[in-house]
């Protein structure tokens, strides 16, 4: 079995993406960063999430940085509790679980983990990419003994969701993301452009789904509630996305990935209209060498049965 | 029979849109802005096409500025002649044309002609917009007086051309696509993408449209001889792309343009990787409210009748 | 008699300036430009100081761009009567001069005189660089026939005045200046550093100045009158600051000026914070060749004799 | 006696200013920064010195981040052995001490040994501005923790010398220092301009100085070679430069600093020109409350005498 860090901003969509990596991965711990929600409720999502899919290992949190590179203060950063609840759970408002998160931050878990099985730690990446940024910065020789990372993140050369111009992960901490995506570390990234062309649930969807009766399932239903609604005010979108789900099911199954390509990708961090811009060198005018492979195409059919598969185990 | 001034970097696509203002407009006169290929030659090329369709008055032609604002000596602008061949025209080395341009700046007869028929003279904007927003700043009376500006420029949330951030009518000159957008006068925007999507011509069409044996058609071919080589190269569009051709058929037919909408859109100056990248703001993030009316859908069959009408017609 | 235009956005010390330019030079015409108070008020207050000096020949005003390059809407551009008054005459509203502005656009009367007398006309520009930039785009070949700009602005590694990091001028329009500076006509410039180290008048000299009992003497005590308020409370300078006389004064008797050197200058556009700083590259650290004259010290007190000279002229 | 952490770049005046911290106060570790030569030299530098001081406990250096944050690969990053010699040492190549780097990273080193004594340590920051930067961010309690930090950085509206705009250690990595200055911990900031005022020492000193005798004084001859040479071709210096020996006898007797306001101070992280330059709001024209206490004047003979004192203790 792979074994994999999953760094996440745990809200919404980041919890079915946790279900996934659970199900299909050993997951070595996941690291909380700051993003879609209040910090400390994160971690409870995440711990949340952990004890509804019941592992049969134990699966340790890490609390890692709670604001991006370059925020200063409070105000400076912005949580989306509109997309995805108060709680970031669809406003269900659950109870805590049991489990308690780590001591140590998951900068140093990272980096301890990851030198500790050269070439073996795969990461999942759907959140800010602040935590694993610092890592890297803090110790650059973990570049040689990460095998893979896998982005949710930026769009390819199509409309954002935070602005017109970026998406949120890479919007919330530009300069992180410019860290990673240039560490020489192999990528592959899934844009928010894949999130909405293949990972919509339609109402249909939600029925089949919430017909299987699991707790997985029941629980899939709650933390959607509020998305359901937001998508087809802002985003035009009947029906729930899943962009860390996607992310992480790729990641699983690489054949799902029907198209992609590796370009050149950079972040804008000096706009004052582009922030986060992931810039995609599809047409090469840059001239520059590819260093990130960029899913193009989904199977929609497959990836929906690979979330009905996970989300129908269990009790 | 409405009123227009073209503003014109002319080369390549630029003469065949010529073609079509003078086919459908009374064209006031024909300004000159830098942009495709050597200032000098592009007049050159205005003229030459203006001969080729016989209009049966005088289309005077006004040379205006030969670099954006910001430029500062000869190495900072680029031209495009990889696109468009030597001389602009598909490396066809026509004669000259027995007319000769103006002594008037195309700034003062912008201003001048507006100011004359106030509300009269619509704009056809298909090169960098350094004339249009240098009158502008000259005399913002004119603001009031122009009932509309059809610009060729930008993308929507898509792949640009000379960058993958940006088209290059607006990279070439981006200070001055800010001005222009936020001038305050009603503008329709038709993008690159519209173009890729909507507007090329393959060998099939190149065919019939070689088939027509008027010297507008045998022009057709001619130049597009150097770009009908790049597209597919660079931009893996096999075919001819006609970007300023569209604008001019959908100023004339407004028809043409089967989906449109408002949006808030601004021209990115400060970034790094995203000089020119054209911000439209599609799911209103930022709250701001619409300058432009972009255009998002063609009808595809109508465009190219319409451009086999023109390029059909006269001897 | 050398010949200069003078360009200035006539309000407070504009006023001594151009007193002092008539008194110098034949002065072939005032150009304004929109920069310290209303654009209108400006050109008022030029047309009121003529009346002042009486000149023996006719002085005609051109009317300008009344906003920077990249300004948007009237709330983008930042006048202030806070330094100089509300009619940028210390509060002295006086009645309006019978000569009236003429047709011509400054631009354009730039670029006639300097074309019809290559070599002969020297600019003197003592306000936000926008027509004198505009007029070099118009007719880039300008560029060969001025023989020389005097222009008050920047600092030299200095503290700004409108903010920490700039002066005024500069800031007010950042591009012009920028294309002003990178032009290829000789420079000689004389920043806000320059004018509190040398160009104060104390209490003091106020009552010698007083003393002098002409009509512009008079005039010279009535157009102080907010400053010497402002002064005090703001920039921690106990007296009158006379950036654009010392200008002028530096142009008309270069001995005043005692120290100068020749440096790389640049102007930055993209700063969050910098907007205009005047980039002085005193220790050459980018090894650029230099383009800029920068005045470093001035003999204070014949400059103060210069202004008595020419207060003290007249009826 | 005070405690402090020192982070350093350790070449030239850096060793200085250690043997001064040494001296003054209780040193509970040298923390390495990546600057002004290869951080493995930087590292040794501090370590030979700590020998040279031979203090009577152990004085543990770490190891912390070797180039800025936003750096990517070895390019991008600029030493300066011009300066301070291949070795950062004068080009003395001292062989190498017997004390060895410890283990733990100096970020964890920070923030541990601040946390285990809240409101006792202090920082002396002599450095680009990184492992401070990271420490906050990794737990940014230790904000309250730090009673003040001394930052020799920046320069107050004056030259720089890195570029005409920036001082080094804010030039190469801007965005630590702009983290750092915003953190809300209580900040000394003594710039280059102080430095270039009141810590020359001429040939003059440097005789004086050498005939102390003392192994520390002959230290500072032969660490002082290259520099020597450096300053007047580049800086118009004639004499060596103590930035970091000035910061740390400012830290150490306040009084030295016989000038000092409090200050709104930002840097500059998007400018073109202006990469780290030090926005000290000295008339305050932006409006923000000050952060930053800013030494604006220094006892230049009580600074030499310090100097003095240091280096004829010991053997």
């Amino acid at each position: 079995m792979r074994r994999v860090i999953i760094d996440t901003d745990t809200a919404g969509d980041d919890t079915i993406a946790l279900l996934t990596a659970l199900h299909h991965f050993k997951v070595e711990g996941v690291t909380i960063t700051g993003g879609n929600v209040e910090f400390q409720q994160e971690v409870e999502n995440a711990l949340y999430t952990i004890q509804v899919f019941q592992p049969n290992y134990k699966v340790p949190v890490y609390k890692g940085h709670e604001r991006s590179i370059l925020s200063a203060g409070k105000d400076s950063h912005r949580t989306v509790e509109d997309v995805h609840g108060k709680d970031g759970m669809g406003d269900s408002f659950f109870e805590k679980a049991s489990q308690r998160p780590e001591a140590e931050h998951a900068v140093d878990f990272i980096v301890r983990t990851v030198k500790a099985s050269p070439g073996e730690i795969e990461l999942l990446a759907i959140a800010p990419l602040t935590n694993i940024a610092m890592a890297i910065k803090k110790d650059p020789s973990i570049v040689k003994d990460i095998p893979h990372i896998y982005i949710m993140g930026g769009t390819n050369n199509s409309l954002g969701n935070i602005t017109a111009a970026a998406e949120y992960n890479f919007w919330v901490d530009p300069e992180a993301a410019r860290i990673v995506l240039h560490a020489g570390i192999p990528i592959t990234m899934v844009g928010w452009d894949m999130c909405t062309k293949y990972s919509v649930m339609t109402d249909e969807d939600h029925q089949e789904i919430a017909s299987l009766g699991t707790s997985r399932s029941d629980f899939f239903m709650d933390i959607n509630q509020v998305v359901m609604r937001f998508n087809p005010s802002i985003h035009k979108i009947n029906g729930t996305t899943h962009p860390d789900t996607l992310l992480v099911a790729v990641a699983a199954h690489e054949e799902l990935m029907v198209e992609a390509s590796s370009y050149y990708v950079d972040i804008e961090i000096k706009g004052e209209l582009t922030r986060g811009y992931c810039f995609v060198d599809m047409n090469n005018r840059s001239g520059k060498a590819p260093n990130v492979r960029v899913c193009e195409a989904v199977d929609r059919r497959a990836f929906k049965d690979k979330l009905i598969d996970v989300l129908s185990s269990g009790s």
